[in-house]
């Protein structure tokens, strides 16, 4: 790292500090406070997104990249390794342990995928030697399977066996690759699976070869003992008009149907939540139950928009409520939380790259605390006790134990009065549990 | 039937004629006429949904019940038996076979279940008598389990372990009730199964109990060896934030995770699948491609608007790809078209009732012309056959096979330019697709 | 008041603490303390909503009410005479100075409007005697010309002149209401005024009327001497498919067009702002920039849900940005926070009426307290003055001035590199003006 | 046009022809056919879109441009050139009058917006000429102030005034081409006029500084003697997450407040229609009743996606309606259907772009084939003029003509029963219409 790319920032240097109008610093993250019983780096484990924050021009579909970037004016494997060294210094600033990238992020592609591979190869030899020299992690890598026209039906999806062909070679590289720089998970991100009307998709067909096609995955895996673990990202809509992978719900099927659910797990995305009509914790819930919760793409959308804006978070509740299902899963394992977010197109700066992770990293540190004094404090574990009382004894006993019967439950009933029932319902206080949540939250980071 | 009820409709007579201007009348609908080797009676199915025609009082959350209905005036019993006699008069003069009931729909509650029960019986005794005179037949009855208060927070998941204990004893005289009408189904609607809040919610634990409340529903029907086939009805939310049954793909999870997929099939809804972000054809495709296609509610929803307003169905596109879905399945076997649907309030008299039916006949009855003349000309099918080719043989076939490996597929590609990639790839010629549409529309129904 | 309603729950205590767990109390309302120059209570102006909190039976479209409520099992104008009794007791109970109401929530209707008219009279004595003994204030009456069968198509844009006609007396009898108890506004809220479908509307008709009934409702305001404020509440839909004041903007439109914005102000309601795809505070402040901001009603809405479920504001975003607004407007004059809210159908028990109240307040004075801090500090305020800053002089002052044309501009412009104007941009921070805003929020609460 | 782009499609032929299976050929346009008392030509005025036909690479925000098009190699002017041709030699193809372009879609930048401008005029002399040649007329030209970087936070309304004075000079230019070229039209289409955030947004400043813009566009059009028409498009959000010129109403509130309103009309489409929450009819009828209807940009959304994802128009429904507005209308005058649409990404090839033309126009000539008949046999007009028939005597009359008053209606009404109220009240029968709408489709185009 010879040449400095963010010469005007030094470390990001607010850790723990609490001044108004700094705006720059990450207040409530302090990677080695031990809190819950662990440090608060291995509960959170962040990971910068490479796509993002060092292949996004910041266009979108109406305009042209607005990013000023340091790296400008190089292409090519040049730019390729330029960007290598300005990650590394990036992520020493922030102070992040983890990293996320896409094959074609970090290499451009050659005229064969051989050449490709190649390409690849040189650059993930950079990154073997940096991770060396700085200590940093892979959370996880992945194929980027959707820019290229060759996908513009599918990958593993596409109506083409050609395509089916290429996307499968491509993946055995990714594998290949994962093992080499020690992802700790890597990540399927279906971006062309899916369809874009149903007058011409046999969608049975493609839903086929896509099981096969994870089925050869976890295969080839074992075989060349790639232990990290595999994860299934959900996304209902976006690009295509309907995803596969909806959500996790419907993932969860398409696992079961083919036999996937003992080998593959999920990542959840905040924004594509919201865009399948549910809240993050919903997602997360889900899986966990579950038990398949992978890892996190911390973001956020805005529910009054319907594409994907991979916002960096920063809404106090959905990172509180988020953490309070990895605080309830113990953790998250292999997984972590990737910053899959970028800045607005008129954040534009070297600097706003910057405030883009700390209010990323500030929100969801202040979430884990949060989380952690709600689930000390067993406020919502209480009250929810409380609720579900009724099923720890007698009749409702009997039902959870698979004594009951139509026929039992019947005889206990029939004759009681229908204002016995009512008062067996009690209120479930939505209200006092939102106020609730407002003072944990103020009480816990004041 | 002493009385008439309807005394200004005669037998709905238009069926087959085209004039212009007469809106009265479903000109594609003849019962007995012969397409696709069946008759359109046993194609369609048609039923009447007794909730929506009789119970309805067109109110809605701002407004009281604007309908004006012949029954007005009667309480109690004596209410409940006019609407019996007012229904088997409305389905001869619609000239539909079926119908479809919850049990609090056509009989009051009692102080007790015990004198609910009696209650109903009394009237599914008029029923089963009516039947007989008539040849009108029940697809399916149900159990009405999210009016009552006792059901505010579910009811086969209700955290109140009464409240699970009353529910299995009303599902129970519900198969009982099956059996003796002979209905062709029997529907489970979750209206309250779901949460309004996670804070307050244990996701697991209430869908466990929903999951032993099918299996003992399921137990209880071989008993009594009731053979209609066992329904659950997908919606994403409302009357609840989020219900279990989201669409047909989370409830194929569902199924999958407890093991109700040999015994349980889905009741799909147009409207519910707007919902839920899908076209109806979408859910209906899942279900089939899953071997999971049980019955169909026929109605439509606005997809501007937020809330399910159960609109009978006009939209020839949705009827058509809905019936394509039908004719692809060979029909529905046990299942037939619910019409789910009721006037909107401001279509107040008895006429709209008719009128409601008849958009709905017509609209249905339209939608299998079109889609048996696009089966018969292969139009979708010749074009998907062709468009998936590459996986009838070389590498493709390999692939579905199972002969291929992420090896062998690499070999084949690794060196190939990626030029000829691309021109694997055709063109999804959906525009052209849509223009076919609809003059197979137009040019079938002319 | 002879009787207590209300007895478990002595005057709601917890103003200004902070414990924890406590959940009873509005820790961040304190009536009488300065904040930027004037009491809380007088920033504030927290209004109980009649209808909901003394009407609402907490059903919804499936299902019926579960609220258990007093003055359960009396009838009539025995009922509606308890509920005023009850009302005081909560009013004083809760610490708030406000109340608001519709004709219809109060007294019920009799066979002509003249009895229905004569009740109300009866039950608005009890109001100005309560009045005088308690010093409470109404904020705003209003009528409810959306629940009667009458109104199925509208009150004032009803296609049929009798019903236009009823309304107009009805409001009439609303306006002398207004003056006799002193209401400091009188709302108008349209939830039969839209369509439900345009094939049988005449819509520039139905508009025509409304803006007539607008003009005859403010000629005898004046002609009675009543000198509140007229207001009229945006809402997009539901129960109409379409409904004409559909946001601010529209609203705005209507006004213009047809010469109402000197008379008429807008009251505005959060959940309706989400329904027509807004944020709250867009609406006020596309209000409040057209000198038309009128009043609050403070609840919030479910950005994943389509209908209005009119919940308890609990959002502390949501309330400091309305807020922020409301500072910047330096109040609301004759306006105020109404509670337009009721507890979720699961939170059925008298003590949910009081927490729902509570996390409303509790949520708005929090909201207050940041917004004031917001401003003091300028943090918002100098970041907007800085980023216009090229236009307070040079080519953009001549632009505002009006001296610019399209040929200075362009004369000025023409030769310039592109490079130059690129420079002239800059990033608009919104990641770190998110993060600034958590801080200080958090800061302010703690 | 020495060369041929179009080698294998020669003229579109199938006009008039009806067989199934074609997919091309647009069976119900036929240019020259009277219809309704002007030639089809003549009230549909189809206009191709330069910027999707030519320019249209179909990138989204995940991929990369799949399109193949016989230009592809080319760069700057020659590849400018090339287009001018081949789009001729399209427009003469597929039989259009007209065509509508950007000024970036046509010609490349170059340093200053001076070498900018000689670009553009080299290529519009190419239009002159060609225009010439074939009659080929220009439905509007308008200017793209929203791709390029220095757009970022809008043109007229950006925060910078560099920035604005660019856009005048921009515009400038616009209208001198209009003028040159003889567009019937100048479009404003302001992609980046709203905000990303109200954090940092000073909103009133910046509609202030758009009003002026707009003032200063209207006087150099009538300087130069510029006679077109004027238009505003509307459109919700996207790219900004809101946009100024949010939908019709939002637009006429806008163009009231600052005196536009005689100067300017609006351009309206059916996928921002949607975006909004409304229909397209409903965007159209509220032009047409303020009398503000200009244009059309003819294209469709698909309402389970929140994105434009501007199709080509196929619904046979939404074309029949929107056509109903424009012949209630009596025409478009200056305006036009401009099809503001692109293939689907996965239909890339050349034959897709006419294909996409062929549904469009073929659906727009049915429905406006459809709405005359409607029209003719006043099927709507005169269920509509019944529906509202109390208002042409009596005491609706006497509403309509002023003569009313609170006091004359509560005269009139205050001592009527009830029940009288209700039998003034008649069913909407939308039900029916609905029926009859379908009938109408199918008869009128069989």
């Amino acid at each position: 790292m010879a040449k400095t790319y963010f010469p005007n920032v030094s470390n990001v240097p607010f850790v723990g500090t609490k001044e108004l109008k700094s705006g720059l610093g990450y207040h409530y993250y302090n990677a080695d406070e031990v809190v819950g019983g662990k440090k608060m780096r291995d509960w959170l484990k962040f990971s910068v997104a490479y796509w993002h924050t060092f292949g996004q021009e910041l266009n979108d579909i109406f305009g042209d990249g607005t990013a000023i970037r340091p790296w400008h004016g190089l292409t090519g494997m040049d730019l390729a390794k330029a960007r290598v060294e300005a990650s590394f210094e990036f992520f020493q600033k922030m102070g992040v342990d983890y990293y996320c990238f896409h094959d074609r992020d970090v290499a451009p592609e050659g005229l064969t995928l051989h050449e490709t591979n190649k390409n690849l190869d040189e650059i993930t030899d950079m990154f073997v030697d940096y991770q060396k020299q700085t200590g940093m992690k892979v959370l996880w890598n992945t194929a980027n399977m959707f820019t290229n026209p060759r996908f513009v039906s599918g990958a593993a999806s596409s109506p083409f066996a050609e395509v089916f062909a290429y996307a499968a070679a491509q993946v055995k590289h990714g594998l290949d690759t994962a093992k080499k720089v020690g992802a700790e998970n890597y990540v399927f991100w279906g971006g062309r699976e899916g369809y874009e009307s149903l007058l011409n998709t046999d969608m049975k067909r493609e839903q086929e070869h896509l099981a096969k096609f994870f089925h050869m995955a976890a295969d080839y895996a074992k075989e060349i003992g790639y232990e990290g673990q595999l994860l299934l990202e959900p996304k209902p809509k976006e690009p295509m008009m309907h995803q596969y992978d909806f959500d996790a719900a419907t993932t969860i099927a398409f696992m079961k149907t083919y036999g996937l659910e003992g080998t593959y797990k999920l990542n959840l995305e905040g924004n594509h939540a919201n865009l399948a009509g549910h809240t993050y914790q919903h997602e997360i819930r889900t899986a966990r139950e579950a038990g398949l919760l992978g890892s996190l793409d911390a973001n956020q959308g805005d529910k009054l928009i319907g594409w994907d804006i991979d916002e960096f978070p920063s809404d106090l509740y959905e990172a509180t409520l988020a953490m309070y299902e990895v605080v309830e899963n113990g953790g998250l394992g292999n997984g972590g939380l990737n910053f899959d977010a970028k800045p607005r197109r008129s954040s534009f700066t070297v600097e706003d790259m910057f405030y883009g992770h700390i209010v990323g990293m500030d929100t969801f540190a202040a979430g884990l605390k949060v989380a952690l004094r709600l689930k000390e404090d067993r406020v919502f574990e209480g009250f929810v006790a409380d609720r579900y009382a009724s099923f720890d004894s007698g009749i409702g006993a009997d039902v959870e134990s698979g004594k009951a019967t139509f026929e039992t439950l019947n005889d206990y009933i029939i004759d009681k009065p229908q204002s016995e029932l009512l008062a067996a319902t009690k209120s479930g206080r939505i209200e006092e549990l939102k106020d609730t949540l407002n003072h944990y939250i103020i009480d816990t980071l004041k």
